[in-house]
Formats: structure tokens, C-alpha cells, sequence
């Protein structure tokens, strides 16, 4: 296996979702969650979570059908950003150049082998707040967030594909990711894999998709800052009348404390609660974990829900 | 010394706070503390804390000046009352009984050897949340608060009186309170002791006011669900400017986890937690803490600080 | 329904569990659950949580099953002692005055309607930590203990009875315990109550058996001092080999956070963790979950385990 | 400035502390804070924190004085050491190549410029865990400890130093660390400067050392899994005499919730926990702390502790 330079992509930037109730999906993103509106062009709404240095964690359009849009993803530098760009190109691959997002320079939109959008870019306008959600504490962007759940920063996206195994590859071949945990069936198949641009165990995830279908979306996920927060989340959805899927619990893959719910678009979103583990190791191996493994459930023997395995929202139509 | 029957006082029910900007002090008890405003009527507003049964927790009222009005306690039933009344007359005390509460009957108002108010009552209707605050869980009064910190109950009150051990047995003789804790300087005198009408360690308190004054409040407290709220309420409060006068730390006497921060009429507040901690032994004996005790300051040693000693608000004018 | 004065059962003091692998179990409560072995006696071994101020929060002695031996509950004096004895007498049960526990005067011996033994008792030596054990703070008992979860106290027991009302009315009108919640089945048969001698929201459950068997025991419980240590004590869990049963999660009733284990002798135990939550209103409305509101789940749509329903452990052979 | 290849030092790997009383400090690393013993050399003893995926995370040597032995930092690659010696020998600096830990291979003895010594090495065979350690989950090289607090990872190093300009500029240009924060005295001198090899927002710190000393030690941090583990670990160092000089609190700079104590050779331990903050800007802009903003003490107000500007362990003598 080809070894890019490690690196390139210095993390993920944000996600767009689409939905096909705008408003109520703001109320969820702000009210529940805690983001901040950074902004609105015509149908389109940009918010924040309170940690993010960038112009938006977030990006919800109004579409017919709930989905994913772009995952957007920041190199570590100008150069990184074009020999990515020339791997997407050597590796068959095209792009186009667009300039359509406050806050940020040019991005350079490609797709997985699996159709889901992918934008890098390197120019991004650090974020200062407005005097009315200045922090006490300089190393912050933004104030903490007096509602909701106050979530940290965007922390994944777990992709639904047709064929893990090829998507997994452009992101190590191509983009320099990092696989850290797996599922192999025992026909052989990888049914999941995790990867990671960073020292945080995940970043991007492919989950089969069962239906076979290509391009669709399995959650995001916001990391909290605490467990606690999650747990205080999971009150406040059953108050507010927010659709729990499961959870919380914790994930024996990548070892996350969960929380799955629907935004009332119908995408799922999790709460996620890595504590503070990291990978550290740059020779981390592998982990694959066997089909008689996950029959076990999750860390502390919860069984998999049924709609966790066909619960899926549509891509770009 | 006199053990009257235990249990004719079930537990606090409200205070009352005087307050020169009444604007700001309900915008801090919703906004940071995330009490819900129950009612208003002329300069007084009416709120409530999530697990409160009652109509209100708390009522702020404008004054010039910002102080301690009545601590409200409920008794154990009708008789139970009636029997307290009693004993405040058997001592020399004298009361006189006002209706001007909304969701409670008659209150029976009389004072502590120091002056502060108590005002004694039985009848008091349960609450009913409104459509837009109602729980998921029916053994919950109200939706869990969505901003702020979202305190649990108002859950005790400490008073600073000229003669602590007056106040004190005032409260177990008259009242029928138990003495859980206490501080003795090397003279003899007690500085300050903490007494239960419950199985809480302690519902009141009365600490020695170095200034000789009489009626004023040290500081009332709303327990929060966790330690974690505590940590959050600390954050919240430096980014919205909320004033921390100490903390979050945890004291040595009776072990409460707190934080001390003023509200914007100048009283303080105390954020709580006891951790599952209770007093259930029927003959628990009175702790005492030393003056050499208490200079190894907090649980964890934290110094006590200065103005710990000299801020307090007064009395009923 | 007869009212008897409250307050005259204190608090639940200790239970006795019997088990099969002596050993086993006792290596579970103090190297998993972080209890203290307070002495021996032949087959029984008396244990305590680090916050109980009496000899023994948990008696262990082997036999060929496991099971229920004795709850004991302190009474809030000698005279409620008495009373209550002679409630239970004049109710037609009977009792056998023993004095066989090390750090306590006689106890009185009886049943409930379902068989399970209760002893009640108004003597107890406070418990004085040796050297290697002594708290750094003067107002609790023992230190916190450096291993396993290090439960605070005993907290609950949860009986199964053929009979669910006639032994909650036997709390009710013979011991004086306060019925808070129950379930009652769409035929009117109240499949459990819960009950509560303390301002605590419950200290005795008593559950259908659906084998019809009497004198079972479903579980008991021990409060840990934070939601966090429950958490932990999932990972403890598996990493130690202790079966989890269900949970971490949250109940609907009661809203206690939960983690149900088996120890090795087969006792089903939970470690439950209520936050601050307490009942403190003395007219607290009995509140009634019907069988459509238990469908639901528990308190975040958590299905309640199968096992849950049948497995329980012996009475006294 | 020159920018070296970011990311050729993965992470720090373990450090080296000497102690005069190596039972005594030994006791403390494994009985209070639960660290594991994974084998002895003499005098030295290698110790593991439960999710460290190399042989040890700290080596105990006994000495006279307590002080500061080795850092070791583990690079990416075989190729990014040799860039780094290369680098080091071009600045000027030397080394010595050891092959004297067990589970490593060769490392690299160099020292920054105000003496402390720090060791360079690729080659590290992961750990594998005995039977009596194996964990629930694969992704975990142990099982979380049973006893202490249960450390996650040797979290930072903080070095006194005479000069910290000097020395952090080593870091920067020799060994590619990222400056994220510092302190700038109204002089201009720089007081204090955090760096990273990795996404944690500091790895090693450089503190001005107000004695003028050389080499000396200001702490070594262990991250917690939780805030509530620093406050737990608080209750069991007051219950098992462990000296705690400040906290639990939460610094201004780099937001970590902290809590200090001193094992007993004399070296000052910190408890840290970021909760799940990152720096995962690639344009991290470094943020400067003035004089008056240190002022205003930490994060809540808590002032800064005299002993924490005085206290320092000895360098390799």
C-alpha cells in the first residue's frame, strides 16, 4: 500500500446537510445542540459550534429530501492542498474549483468512489466573535453557549457506502487518512472502517450500506466536552420532544460514548464523548474487529438497534 | 435541651430576595441559573426551580437596598403547623398570619431571634406545567431547563446573626431542626452551625456576623443534578459575566461541592451539589470543627477567602 | 387507609445476602464495589460502604443457593421501636427478638406477607475507623476506598412478591413507609410500588414475581456518589469479568441512573445513582405508570431486558 | 523562522524521575494514581499508565535528590529520527546513542540548551498485556485500573528553565514542536511558552525559573479520562495523605482542569484533564497571556499559589 505524506489534511471543516424543514432544523441546531447562526444566503444557513476557529462548523439547506452535501476538509497548508489535489487527479479523479462559502478561500470539490462530496481547501479566515459572544478566555473563539447542549466542535461523519473497502482506500491512498478500527465479516468483506487525519482516533467513517444504494449519509457527529453533557443531552431531547434513536451507551469500536438522535429533517446526528482518548501511536495497528465480535454488542453489552443498520438519509440528488 | 417531635417542618419552601435592579436579577436567575418566572405582580416576580412542587422557589421583590425578605418553610400537615405556631408563642415569639402568595394559604410570618423572617404554612397547591413545560417523565414537575445551568431546588439558606447559638436553638426548640454540624472557636463561641428539618445534611445555617448586625443573609443556594453542573456554571459565569467570588471547590464542612458567585442586586448565591451524600442517622451527633480545624481551610485546602467573611445584604428594612 | 405517624423506620440499615461462593462474592464487594470487610463470623462476613455510620451495610454467609436473608431497619428511637412492633403485632404477624449481629442491640424478628424477613432495631454503636481507615474529614466514617467503585451506601432493596399490594400495605400501615410510584396493569393489579421511610424517593420496591414464588428477592442496590462512577463501574465491570445484566441507563421510575450486575454468588445488584433528587413534599401525590407508559421503556427508550422479569434469587430455605 | 517538517516527533513517550525514597514513590504511582509495574532494572522501575500502547510511561530511579531524568520523545518514522538528530547536530547540539530501556530500541541522548535531557527513538514494541491485565476490548492495550485514579496517559512535561525563549526555540526549529500559547512579561521577556508535537494543544511547557537554575523540574502530568476523576482523586489524596498544593481548579492558559499534588520523593505531580479540547488549526495563531492578564489568576479567579513559582525538582546531577 501506497504511504502518502501524513498530514495533508489537517482536519475536517464542516459538513452541509440538507433538509427538507429549514427552520425547524435551525431550532435544533441552535436550541438543542447550542450552535450559533454565522450567517444566511437565501436558503442556506451557516452555523458554529463554540470551539471551532473557522467561519462554520455547519452548513443546512433547504432541499426536498434530508441528505449530505459537502464534507469539507482543511489541508495544512497551500501546498498540501495541491499535492492532494494532483493524488485526486493521478488517481482518476476530478474536481472543480467553486468559491461559494463565507469565511473561506477557494474549494476544490471531488467525490468519493461512492459519490459523497468532498471539498478541500487550505484559505480560512479565523472567526472572531461579536461582542456578544466574546469569551472570558482568549485561547476560545466564541463563548460557551448558555443553551442546550453547548457541543464543542463537529467530530466526524460516518458515511454509508456501497463498497467500504474501495472508499476507505481514496481516503488513505488519496487523501493521507489513516485507518484505526475495522469490521471484517467472516466472508472476508470489510462492513466498516474508521479513519483519521489527526490524533483523534476517527475522523471519517464507511459503513456498508445494506441497501446497496450509493452516496448516503449514515450521521454526523459534535463532540461534548464531557459524558455528563451527553447524559444532560439525552434529558433534554425526551423534554424537548427530540427523537432518540439509541443511546447513551458506549461504542466498543473507537470506545466513544454515544448518543444518536434525528434532526427533524430526518438526518441522524450524534453526541459523541471520546473522553479524552487519542492515537497517539504512528505505527497503530489495524484493529479488525470479527463478525462474532460485534454479536457481543456494544462496550457494555448493548445489542445494535435494528434501524441503525438501515436508517439512512440520500445524498446529493 | 427539649426535643420537640421531628418532622413538623417538612423542608424550605421559598425565599424571598430584595433587589435595586430586578430587571437584571431575573434575567440572571433565568438566563444562568434557569429558573422559569411563574408569575409577577407589581415589583415582584415569582420563579421557580425544575423540581420544585410547589408554585415558586423563589421571589425577587425591587427594593432600594438588596437583602433577604421571608424564608417560607412548609410544615408536614395542618396539625403539624398549628403545633409549631404553638411552640413560637409557648417561647415568647409572636406572628401574625398574611395570605398574599400566590398557590399558598395562609402564612404565619414571624421572626428569628435575629429578625430574619420565617413564615410558617401547610396549605400549597401542586404545580401543573403549562403545555410548553411539561416533563416527559410524570415524576418531574417541569421540563428540564434548556438554558443555564438548570438548578434542581432551592436548597438551603445561610443566615449571619449577631448570636449564632441563639438562632440555633431557636431552630431546634421552637422549629424542631437538628444540628448536624457546627463551628466552636477556642472561646467557646459558636461561630456558625448547620441544621436539618430533613434528611438533607442541612437545610439552614447560621454563621457569626463579624459586623454585630442583625437580619442580614449570607447566602442562599440551589443544588444543581451534578458537580459537572457546577464546572459548566463556572464557565457560563465567566463568559457572561457573572461576578465568582470563590470556587468551584469543595468545603470541608459538611462536603458540599460549591460555587459563590452575585447576583446583579449585589446577593450572593451559592451553586450546590452534596453528591448523593444525607444525613439518615436518627442520632447523628453534632460535628464540631475546630478554630485549628478550620484553618486547614476547604476539603481540599483552599483557603477560606477574605470577603467570604465581611459580604452580606440585609435584613427587611 | 390509616395513616401511622412517619418517620418511626429511620432507615434501611443492612441487608444479608446468602451465596454460594463465599469467597467470590466477598471478593466482588470489596475489590468491585470497593466495600470493607468489617469481621467474621464462621460463614458470615460483614461488610460496609465507606459512608455508613454503623458496623455492617452487608451481611454475607454462605449456604447452597443464593438468596435473601434478613433486611434490617433501624427505627428513629426506642419508642418507635416499640410502636412498630406492636403495630406488626396487633396487624396479626409475630416476631422472634434475636441479638446476633456484632454492633447492634436485639433486633425484632418478623415478615413480611410475602415472607421476607425484616429486622428491626434501635441499637447501634456508631462505627470509629481504625488508623489505616480514617477519613481526613471528621463528618464522614471511613475513608473513600482507593479501589474498585467505592459505593457510598446501601441504598434500596427491591423484593419480588407474589403479592405486590399486600406487602407495600404492609410498609404502608404497619412499618409507615410512603408509597411514591408504582405500576398498575390495564386488569388494576399494581405490579410494583416503591416506598420510602426517608426523603430519599424510595428505599424498598416490591415487584411481581411472575413465577408466583414468594420471598424472592430481585435486587439490591448501592448509591454511588456520582453518574460518572456508575460509568466507570461499566468499565470495571468488563474488564474484571462482572456480568452486566442492563445499563448504564436512565429509569423512567424514579429516574435513577442504573447498572445492573450479577455477583458470583448469583444476587442480582445494581449500582444506582439518583442524583439529588429527593422527596421532600410530605403530601407527594402517589404517582401511577400504566402499562402503556411502561411500553415505552425506560427513561431515554431503553426496552426493558427480558431477564429482568425472571430472574430472581431464593428466600430463606 | 524556519519551519522543519511538522510532525516528525509523534508524541512524548515516557520521562524519567529520581526519587529518594523509590517504595514510597513507587506506592504513590501505582496505589494512588494506578499505574501498573511492568518490570525492574536495580534501582529503576518502569511503570505504565493503562492506555499507553509502549512499554512504559515512566521510569523511577533512585537517587539522592528527587529531580528530572530523561524525557523521551518518539518520532514518526525511522527516517523523521534521523532527521531530527540531523537537525540537532546541525544547531550545534550533540548526542549519545543508548539502547539501555526495555521494549526500545536505540535512543538518541541530546539535552535542550538549559540542560534537560531528552532521548529520541523510533524502534518501540507494543505492549501486549498479560492474562491478569488483558481488557474487555481490543482497542485498549490494558485494563483500566481497579485502584486510584486510573491515569489515562503521561499527559506533558514542564520544564524550569533559565531562559525559556531559548529553549523553546529549540523545540520549535530542532524538533518541529508548535508554539500554541505563552506568557510575555511587560519587559518583553517570555516567561512561559507551551508547545506540541501532536493535536493536544501542549505536550512540554518551558516555565522561567525564577531561582536562575538550570534544568530544573516544575511538573509531570498524567490526563484523567474525566473531570470527576481530578475531583475523586482529590478525595483520595486528603484520605490516603497525599499533598495536594493547589486545585482542583482550571487554568486560564490552555484551559486544563487541574489538580497538583507532590509524590513523595518531592516531585510535584499534576492531574490534568483538557476535557476534549484540541488544537486543530494548522494556523494555530500562538496566543500571548501579559502580565495583567495573569492577574486575574485562573480560569474561575483562583489565585495563583506561591509555592508554584517556588517549588522546582533538581536536574541530572
Amino acid at each position: 500500500m501506497m504511504t502518502p505524506p501524513l498530514g495533508d489534511i489537517a482536519h475536517i471543516g464542516h459538513t452541509q446537510l440538507f433538509t427538507p424543514d429549514l427552520d425547524a432544523s435551525v431550532a435544533f441546531f441552535t436550541d438543542f445542540l447550542g450552535l450559533t447562526v454565522n450567517g444566511q444566503d437565501g436558503d442556506t444557513v451557516y452555523l458554529r459550534t463554540y470551539d471551532d476557529y473557522e467561519h462554520h462548523s455547519l452548513v443546512l439547506t433547504a432541499r426536498e429530501q434530508p441528505g449530505l452535501g459537502r464534507l469539507a476538509l482543511r489541508t495544512s497548508s497551500e501546498e498540501a492542498l495541491h499535492r492532494r489535489i494532483k493524488a485526486v487527479e493521478e488517481s482518476g479523479g476530478t474536481g472543480t474549483w467553486v468559491e461559494d462559502e463565507p469565511g473561506l478561500g477557494k474549494l476544490y470539490v471531488t467525490t468519493d468512489p461512492d459519490g459523497h462530496e468532498h471539498a478541500l481547501y487550505w484559505e480560512s479566515e479565523h472567526y472572531r466573535a461579536p461582542d456578544d459572544l466574546k469569551p472570558a478566555l482568549k485561547n476560545q473563539p466564541q463563548a460557551k453557549p448558555n443553551r442546550g447542549v453547548g457541543v464543542r466542535r463537529l467530530d466526524h461523519i460516518n458515511f454509508l457506502a456501497a463498497d467500504v473497502l474501495a472508499n476507505a482506500e481514496f481516503q488513505q491512498n488519496v487523501l493521507g487518512a489513516r485507518p484505526t478500527e475495522q469490521i471484517r465479516l467472516d466472508s472476508g468483506k470489510i462492513a466498516a472502517r474508521w479513519l483519521t487525519y489527526t490524533n483523534k482516533s476517527y475522523d471519517v467513517v464507511y459503513t456498508s450500506d445494506w441497501t446497496g444504494s450509493e452516496g448516503r449519509l449514515h450521521h454526523i457527529a459534535f463532540a461534548t466536552d464531557t459524558r455528563e453533557d451527553v447524559l444532560r443531552a439525552a434529558d433534554l431531547a425526551i423534554d424537548t420532544g427530540v427523537f432518540i434513536e439509541t443511546g447513551p451507551h458506549k461504542h466498543a469500536i473507537q470506545q466513544t460514548f454515544f448518543l444518536y438522535v434525528y434532526e427533524p429533517g430526518g438526518n441522524r446526528i450524534e453526541l459523541c464523548n471520546p473522553l479524552t482518548r487519542l492515537v497517539l501511536a504512528p505505527d497503530w495497528p489495524l484493529v479488525t474487529w470479527t463478525e462474532e465480535e460485534r454479536k457481543k454488542g456494544q462496550a457494555w453489552g448493548l445489542k445494535t438497534i435494528e434501524s441503525f443498520h438501515t436508517h439512512g438519509t440520500p445524498p446529493v440528488a
